[in-house]
């Protein structure tokens, strides 16, 4: 990732579309043992991701979990599996940690 | 913001600099009655950030949170303030909530 050399604009910004999403599906990706496949749920459309999460979160605890992903990236094969977005997560290097809304939203909510 | 037409790539993600903040101070913005004047915390910087968010969130409820910003944005005066970044929150027209990290983290942590 940047590690902050540069600025970036106003159209750099919104040039992705970032939405609260809600975690439908868990499974273990079948060629990686630190990530997952995810399905999810923005507004009226279902979608694939895969996350590197595995390692430090539980399937039980993502399902239902509302999310925060980059919902327009373009595709990419991981692993074998396409991913069709990305999640939002902090780390620093030891800990890491999904973000989320703080309150209740629906999915497909716009982040901004 | 951006309606989804089209794609971004990661590149275009990278160009962003996100990063878990601590809010110190809160401050009616002077000069208009929906925004705040925020006063945070990314690890060893402390910076301003002008916010929309006054009409959805208190002053107490606000001071000590961790909340997710845009740091490399470019500054921009919005009423008279420089806002050196940007909090990023979700809204589905009606509700606001900020995005948070879920689990504890130090501010200055990235996200990614």
């Amino acid at each position: 990732m940047k590690e902050g050399n540069g600025m970036a604009s106003l159209e750099d910004f919104k040039k992705l579309d970032i939405k609260i999403a809600e975690i439908e599906t868990v499974t273990p990706h079948p060629n990686a043992d630190k990530l997952y496949v995810l399905g999810i749920r923005v507004g009226q459309i279902r979608k694939t991701l895969v996350a590197g999460i595995r390692l430090h979160y539980g399937e039980a605890e993502l399902k239902g979990k509302k999310i925060v992903v980059i919902d327009n990236l373009e595709p990419a094969m991981i692993r074998g599996v396409e991913s069709q977005g990305m999640l939002l997560a902090a780390s620093d290097g030891e800990h890491l940690t999904l973000v989320v809304p703080e309150r209740p939203i629906a999915d497909g909510a716009k982040v901004k």
